[in-house]
């Protein structure tokens, strides 16, 4: 379980990375996993589960109090994504984004109110004072399907697994893989999962870091591309069956930079890039989304002035660079996402075999990239 | 507790309601509620409730199995529906609509969620047939905030509300004002809640219904209007006092005509002068968001064919009269709502009090409004 | 040929005006017009024209070196506007917003990119320094359909009007009516034109104002309405003949509040509802468009540092009060756009009379309306 | 000059071509160019002129009286695009769709209005039946950056070219590259220009075909990706030096599949895929739109009757294969567009050189890509 920058496949980018090569790069970012692995066999309406939650929380103060700017875009909107609307109008996130399984998102967001009630004990109460805050909170869940390996109808994940992985979660070196809310999921008919990765822009472009995390659930084997290399044309799982089923991608990406929402949604749409590169085709029943956030200032829920003054930032003239970074971690998380999973057998016997390190390297070797590039 | 057309207030429309003056006009259309009334006096942390739920089924049949052309808009996107992203780009519904207060829109979700396996047992579980059928569902749920009169942080409406709403959805006269999802809501100070209306196009524009069915929950007295009249100028409710919370209107369209999913978005976005009509000024914490289907074709789940044919409508010849119709619509159904709701003493004595129509009367007639226009 | 305020028409506004009540009470906006009157009686293919061209300037400084931050909003997206794409995806303006007549637009447009390029000859040519400036620029023009009174086929308005409008440009009391676009508009039924109007907000939301300036041409006379009172009910056009053609209405807003692209997003789509209250019905044909810009601080083409610090609003918590400066903004400058034109004859002897305030006011008392609110 | 499946670049593609690999293989549609090709030497405000014009003819029946059905995309907003506003609210085409140089888009545009009304004289002058027509048009227009190449500021693309270039449109097989609208287009810095390229699907989508058609004025060397190699890598053009310019990629999609707007604005979005697959970063200078349109049906300008029946698609079930097709139509057709254009030598002797076959192939080798895979 290796990530791509440990194995042997020539993995090239023009920008380097972090020091983590993680969402966590980013000062101030916490990430924290739930997993919910339990029952073998046949499905039996309370299990097998392969499931769980993956939350990422853009600091760990209070966030409804101290919301961060943020966007989201569809790049193909069938999923079941839950507070973009309230993140188009006001261009801000006040809870954790948690990433789990489709038809678990709305217990998630239960969890995920009945969290931002215990901090802040006046939502749904209300405000004395006119000018100040809401008192209402936005839950943000995105979610693939894992019923392929797990019991997706009987919706496991509820605020026990959501507490769990907000209490768990941490900066620094992050896990991937078979884990959280990728516990179940299945990218290019291999396991898939959760994945990471970063990159630094230089001086030029202020020094700043972008990361992505990425939540992977979509694909056939036959489009697999790893760095340009069409791996899914020579290589497929064991026993595959092409079966059809609900896909999804979920990207979250986050910036040091002083970006303002509008800058966001724009780092948003460059995330395609990123996905297309690994050989997605956006296949039809896969909601795939994207969520950015900025932390390097705080939209308070409270502000004692209505005026302020914030870093800005000129983005355009350097939005070849932001769309670079964007790209290059988009597409490197998704290939951690798939090398750090492990097989599972999951209901029914199904199975999705881990991507055989061994093999793309040979694959590779056959089409030239014999060391780093 | 009159509808509008049934008091002395003078109330001038251009087109003809149909039958029932009410979403119910078009055929096939259910419509249902549970209420939740429990508790008196202080908060307590389980109670009082003034909630419940409103269901409009698009029709009886399976609804995952046959699914209608709809589409959505957000007039300010500052609230937290379920099931727009999916809408957006396949452009069908498959629950029931679902509306309710801002906090238990996951509760809802999941239960919509679970009648939906109940009828399709193989959601989440997946198919043989490669080009068929989805296994994941999207429930599609609206909601204002209650929380002035009704313990909104315990999220009392689940499954046991959400089945009752279902199961007793039916056409016909529809009941308005402080039931379901309107149970409580305040519209201007005054009590608000559920209420519709609905017009007759002219055999020229094909000779179609258009209905509206909306849970209002916005605004402030002052700015209450009624047919051009500034009502709300002149009177106030008894002990008003501001306070910010968050409100919402959420506005459902219908219609028998054989629109697609971007005409139907069409109807969407000119719900937004029938809101203006009543006063609003689309207040900044308030979800105002309208969503719109068609009863005149499915979109079946497993069709047999990829290639039909289907009735189109030339909508733009006669778009005049549908946004005529659906302006209409929506702002009577607001005038209904709010007419058809009574006086409501919720948590912490908070009260709302019924909008006293003998004294909208008296008003119109100093302006003027001295009979039918 | 008063204003609102200068009538007995009473007129009621929430909040109070700028000291123009104009798109000008903010400081550093410059508004010029270039009209065309030429030829009488039939159609020639060469005229008869009653048509022009009016620019906003948000500076009068070099508005591709110094840009603005911007919005644009589509109430009913049938129009031909230029320039919305990329303030979409840049947020800022960088020429004069010009308003013109339909079929004019690309030459209007064209005359936008002549000038520019007069005052940044590098435009085209491109810059040594990889970090700045593009060059290519942006026109952005609005329109109208002029053509029930004006020949819109032959498209009279080239560089010499715009250029002549942008000269003339200033700020300062502006005038209104039957000049620069707003010649040969129609607004239901009667004579319609540019009109202008403002607000200022309260100390407690920053002492802002925001303006708005409107190019009127749309609906039918019986939808008239006025301060609430259906006037188009009671007052027809002479010899009034319904007829099918292109309307539109172009509003513009300002602001002196610090806001960003998306928050003056946010206003646009607020226009709605002032556009509502005259009684719009959103008209199928009518190409309803909104653009907004910020004169609060500059996006520089060619920043020497690619962060700033600069004026921050947090819009949230006083959203209601800018909703309310738009809603009444756009109502009260419809109103002048009428009240300030001149019954105007035009090709093949169409006539629009302009509203008749007497006729007006004597209505106004019918409906109780007797002096100011 | 060949296109890519004439060289020894092994290209793989899943689904298989139309009969001429071009849009062209969708009966009815044609295309025509027209070319400027005049001066040497130093720029003197009138020239030297690299550049021209390309258009696209849906049917060479009257466009204006029988639109096509139709949708855009912005995958990069920041270009000069005409049109769209009305292609998103209406959903159709009613003129060529023309390709040109970013200045020169109001030009073309002005010039396909004279051209719609030669062809339907009342348009601006209106009709008298109510229900039906528009006296108004849209023009459609795209356009790219060919300043580096040719005297962008002088604008010289008129309607005698435009004219030109719909007289000469046919169906049939399609010239390429440095043509029409991409006689000055660079890409990847490298000569760039008009290419082409489509897919059949299977019958079990219909046997419909997807075409493509771009215009290719994006990139920089080091970013080319051909078939997954980073050639780029590897190859520079002569001479290169960087240099900021604006650059911008179209594409324009068709179907003979009878996809509403709705579902032609999905295939849009998806065409980002395929440009991915180019090695496009979306740059930040660069105006990347997608349109699309289906010849299965046409929508009336004077419909008849109101009501009709056509045929639909169940587009869903099938999404992905209408992905695949799309995604590779279109990198195949960037591909073609460099590989078709020749070197090319404009205005200050700035140069772009055609990409150099053998050193592709040479390094496809060096990828193991040794014949068709």
């Amino acid at each position: 379980m290796p990530r791509i920058r440990e194995t042997d496949i020539p993995y090239h980018s023009e920008l380097p990375t972090g020091p983590l090569n993680a969402l966590t790069d980013i000062p101030g970012i916490a990430v924290g996993h739930a997993t919910l692995i339990a029952g073998e066999g046949e499905w039996t309406g309370d299990g097998p589960y392969r499931t769980g939650v993956t939350v990422i929380l853009p600091h760990t103060d209070n966030l409804y109090a101290e919301k961060v700017p943020a966007a989201v875009h569809a790049i193909n909107g069938y999923g079941k994504a839950a507070g973009f609307e309230q993140i188009r109008e006001i261009g801000t996130i006040e809870t954790p984004i948690a990433l789990t399984a489709t038809l678990n998102v709305p217990r998630v967001a239960d969890a995920l109110i009945t969290l931002a009630i215990e901090a802040n004990p006046y939502i749904g109460l209300g405000f004395k004072d006119e000018r100040r805050g809401y008192p209402t909170v936005n839950p943000v869940v995105g979610e693939i399907s894992d019923g392929y390996l797990s019991d997706i109808q009987s919706r496991p994940i509820g605020l026990k697994e959501v507490r769990a992985a907000v209490e768990n979660a941490r900066g620094g070196p992050m896990e991937e893989g078979s884990i959280g809310g990728g516990t179940g999921a299945s990218c290019f008919g291999w396991k898939g999962g959760i994945g990471t990765a970063s990159r630094r822009l230089p001086q030029r472009a202020g020094g700043f870091t972008v990361g992505a995390l990425v939540q992977t659930n979509y694909g056939r084997p036959e489009q697999l591309v790893i760095a340009g290399v069409p791996i899914g044309r020579h290589l497929r799982p064991p026993n595959y069956r092409p079966r059809r089923e609900g896909g999804s991608v979920m990207i979250v990406l986050a910036t040091d930079a002083p970006l303002e929402s509008r800058q966001l949604e724009r780092l948003c749409r460059r995330a395609t890039f990123g996905l297309a590169r690994s050989g997605s085709i956006c296949h039809g029943v896969s909601g795939d989304f994207v969520i950015a956030f900025s932390t390097a200032y705080r939209v308070l829920d409270q502000p004692a002035e209505l005026i302020t003054t914030r870093p800005a930032f000129y983005l355009q003239p350097v939005m070849d660079l932001f769309s670079l970074a964007v790209i290059e971690a988009v597409e490197e998380a998704i290939y951690n996402s798939m090398l750090m999973a492990t097989t599972t057998i999951g209901r029914d016997g199904h199975t999705r075999h881990a991507l055989p390190v061994d093999e793309v390297v040979r694959l590779m070797q056959q089409y030239g990239r014999t060391g780093r590039d």
